[in-house]
């Protein structure tokens, strides 16, 4: 398998008749995706998602993918097309259309509905196209059509981008249920009759590639959540994704059959359920939803609450229960079914959520413990029906680690696509399709565009790198006050610690050090602002270092008065 | 299930002839151990372990149990029997002894030695009591007894405690692997007698009570370890515990038969597997095992290493090989065996190192792919088997999180203990054992103590709330002269940020702001540096979350000269 070399230069020029794929985020990571497919001089955006951070991101709320290498080429894009409506996916499309607001969006209707509501949350009416499985678009120079495909939302959406240069396959997330609830199937049939007239290269869902077998259908955990239900002597609190229709499909069906009223929690939840209904996705019987407000007229044993935070997310509903900060109070024998995945790096917070629930009381039923989740992403045994049918010149693994990728890759080998034909690019590489030959040919400017508040890539690593040294250490500022004529100290050292763990009484004990040191300088004729720094930072840090072998951040703070 | 109340008090007086169970560390939390005994006024510490911080714990080393209510007691304290020789039952000896040095220890001869050598470290040595399944030993007014337990170490033990209150089981760390590669049983036969006779209550490990079924043999793994070495063309490095002998037993085995020489890579992989080999634990034939530095001898097909870093730790040498940061540089081809758990927690640092080695081209065998791992703690089913046989009268979950807890206390009511005998505690939570019933009688002081550095309970809840405020969000500080005599504002503001991500050129937008803020307080005749820090502190509070809607710890400080 061919991978990027670590010192990749920018990419040559694009020679004609040639197709340029630069993932822009998305590969090396699990979120965030962005793929820009260029020709004939245009860009075609597939996707435009968040990332969410890992613990060494503190304080970051969101990742977008780096718009650096388009900057100057807003102009040059023609659509982005939004496979479907997950926030991994289409997040980070109202940061895009603030950069150019006409860019057209290209999707499905359920896809296209969600993020117009989101856009609406930003004040933006974008410009849409909707498509169907089955349609063929010609978007600029390229020509899109579109495939069914089962993913964990309902109209998620393959995309087939031609050009001169050869058949793209790009599946976005896919799984392949034989028996979906809502019936529709990943369209094995049209990939196989694309894969006769020849695929060039395929864009393939690597998430799962490192689980052997297939996933379970949907419908497997039916049983699950009727045991949950049949064994509830109080109130049930479900706790899925705000997008999981057809999840939520199967709480209401059993909701009705257990003649219990469902109450919607979360704003997400509300508002993402409310577009569902009104476009058919959930059926949703007279009568059956009720307002939160409503709950108290009902006994505990006639509710269902369907909440978001199964991710243990600190603000969400089901978090605040868990700590009594909810006007759900949680009692015992409550149940509360985390029906949803466990993404990797939230461990420690949904368990913590789980062990408080079940401190109060609450009987909680997981993956864990019951079978209540079934992925969204094709494991192995899937993708090796997939590249069979497929049969790709060339794969390129997207959506995942360097493992998913790998992994990915290693099954489109197994179905017979040559080593060499397989591309394990990451964020920012270039893959240029040159006759029929897909390759690594450079690697532009890609890094993490951190949102934190109101601000967009302000936060850089260097502020990162202080806020984990500040948040694995503390800090000791020390200001001093220097005559400005006669560069002697007159007021401080005023010594300051937070986070340290280093309490008042102990840190006195550095000021005598720093005063003797200071009188030492004036003695040998130091005294400027910087060498007055320096000392102050030298000698308080061999201090903490020897005292309490810790490494807090020190801040020599001089004024000159 | 009885569970503490929230707002219990002190325990009352232990009346005479009753026992008192007090755990200081493992109910609530995976790790950190230790249970007193109290008995005719003497206390039995059974395991002294350590609990390693999470997340949100910022810049801790180590968490230890609580000793503050046994501080007054220490002349008390018979004995600390260590149940075997892991780091979450053994690691917090150290700072007991530092508070009385000549507490007897009692253990087996493998969890004796690995104290010893941990001590040797601490420059302490002990006083020990060496004993052995099947003995018995008073222990001032305890009569100890203790029964071979099969876990992910050799050598454990059980524990029976006797007084006139009745008969504790302990059981420490166990399951009931029924093949165990080195023939010692879980003494079932020993539990069913001891059960025949009358157990009055059990302390029973926890840790896997949510998981159904049976953790499968210990020598399960070997096809996934001999598959890994048969695909292996060049090195083969396998990551693991430095105290799973049998783990690495069988990585040792694998090795001969494949004329593969191993080195043991690491501090505490030398020393503990030295400790093993010496007292016969594990076999090594001669020749087998060379020197790290005789590696280059040996053509890369004809190498294993055992390394400790299967947890992802950054400075363990794994992490430090995927990161190039290691004299062992990965190449294309080499195999990484990752022979260990995933402790949850450690994901995201467990995949980043997956990812890394992956990128330089390793083939990375872990859990997550292959059966190269089976749990040291028994599931469900084992725990039911040992409930039938043992068939308590009270029953007290240990070693686990509330979720584990309450799984374990209903798997015990499943077979029959009645629910309310079941008595679900947490740290400092006292259960008395009075006339054959356990209850919950009060709660003691216990927290989290703190190792950072050299220092043992300086960091304080306090810190680590200013250390996740810094860590997400930085500071700004402003520093002010003033003039004591009149005072008017001589010097500053003088602004500074780290970790907010507010550049300079930014952060330079509020000083003005700081000079109308100070210069209308003057005017109002507002000074005294009280006030002038809180005037600060609005301010730039408010031009911050205004400007950015951010929240970084604001630090104003008025030096008057």
């Amino acid at each position: 398998m061919s991978h990027p070399h670590p010192e990749l230069g920018l990419p040559p020029e694009l020679p004609e008749g040639a197709l340029r794929v630069t993932p822009l985020g998305g590969l090396g990571e699990i979120g965030r995706n962005m793929t820009v497919y260029e020709y004939a001089g245009k860009l075609l955006i597939v996707d435009c998602g968040v990332l969410f951070p890992e613990p060494e991101q503190p304080g970051v709320d969101l990742i977008l993918p780096d718009f650096t290498s388009i900057r100057d080429r807003y102009q040059d894009v023609v659509a982005v097309i939004l496979t479907h409506g997950h926030e991994d996916h289409i997040g980070a499309v109202p940061y895009l259309l603030k950069e150019r607001p006409d860019i057209p969006l290209v999707g499905s209707q359920l896809t296209l509905a969600l993020i117009e509501a989101k856009l609406a949350e930003h004040r933006i009416r974008p410009y849409t196209l909707e498509v169907k499985e089955g349609q063929t678009e010609r978007i600029g120079p390229f020509d899109c059509s579109f495939l069914a495909v089962n993913h964990s939302i309902p109209d998620a959406l393959a995309v087939v981008v031609e050009t001169n240069a050869g058949v793209v396959l790009h599946t976005g997330d896919f799984k392949m249920d034989q028996l979906p609830l809502d019936g529709r199937l990943t369209d094995l049939a049209g990939i196989a009759k694309l894969g006769e007239r020849g695929i060039d290269l395929v864009l393939c869902d690597s998430t799962n590639a490192e689980v052997p077998g297939f996933v379970p259908s949907e419908r497997e955990i039916t049983p699950a959540l009727e045991r949950a239900f049949a064994q509830a002597t109080r109130r049930v609190i479900v706790a899925s994704f705000a997008s999981h229709v057809h999840r939520i499909q199967q709480v209401l069906d059993i909701a009705v059959k257990n003649r219990r009223k469902v109450a919607f929690i979360g704003r997400s939840m509300v508002r993402n359920m409310g577009v569902a209904r009104d476009l058919g996705y959930l059926k949703v019987p007279d009568g059956l939803v009720v307002d939160a407000r409503a709950l108290d007229d009902y006994a505990p044993e006639q509710v269902v609450l369907i909440c978001t935070g199964s991710q243990g997310e600190p603000m969400a509903a089901l978090s605040r229960m868990a700590n009594r900060d909810h006007q759900i109070r949680i009692v015992e024998n409550d149940t509360v079914i985390l029906a949803s995945s466990l993404i990797p790096g939230n461990e420690t917070a949904v368990y913590r959520v789980i062990n408080g629930l079940t401190r109060w009381g609450a009987k909680v039923v997981h993956k864990g413990n019951a079978k209540v989740h079934v992925s969204g992403h094709a494991s192995a045994g899937e993708l090796l029906y997939f590249y069979n049918l497929a049969r790709p010149r060339n794969v390129m693994p997207v959506h995942g680690e360097w493992r998913h990728l790998r992994a990915n890759g290693d099954l489109a080998t197994l179905t017979g696509v040559p080593a060499d034909r397989v591309v394990i690019a990451e964020d920012g590489v270039t893959v240029d399709l040159v006759e029929g030959v897909a390759q690594i040919t450079g690697k532009v400017p890609c890094g993490y565009v951190y949102v934190d508040g109101l601000s967009v890539g302000d936060v850089t690593e260097a502020s990162l790198k202080d806020r984990r040294i500040l948040g694995d250490e503390g800090f000791i500022s020390v200001f001093l006050v220097v005559d400005a004529d006669t560069g002697k100290v007159s007021g401080g050292p005023e010594v300051q610690s937070r986070g340290a763990g280093i309490d008042d009484t102990a840190l006195a004990a550095v000021t005598p050090l720093i005063e003797e040191a200071l009188a030492q300088a004036a003695a040998d004729g130091v005294g400027d602002a910087y060498q007055l720094q320096q000392l102050v930072r030298r000698t308080v840090g061999k201090w903490v270092s020897d005292t309490f072998r810790r490494r807090p951040m020190i801040i020599p703070v001089v004024v000159e008065v």
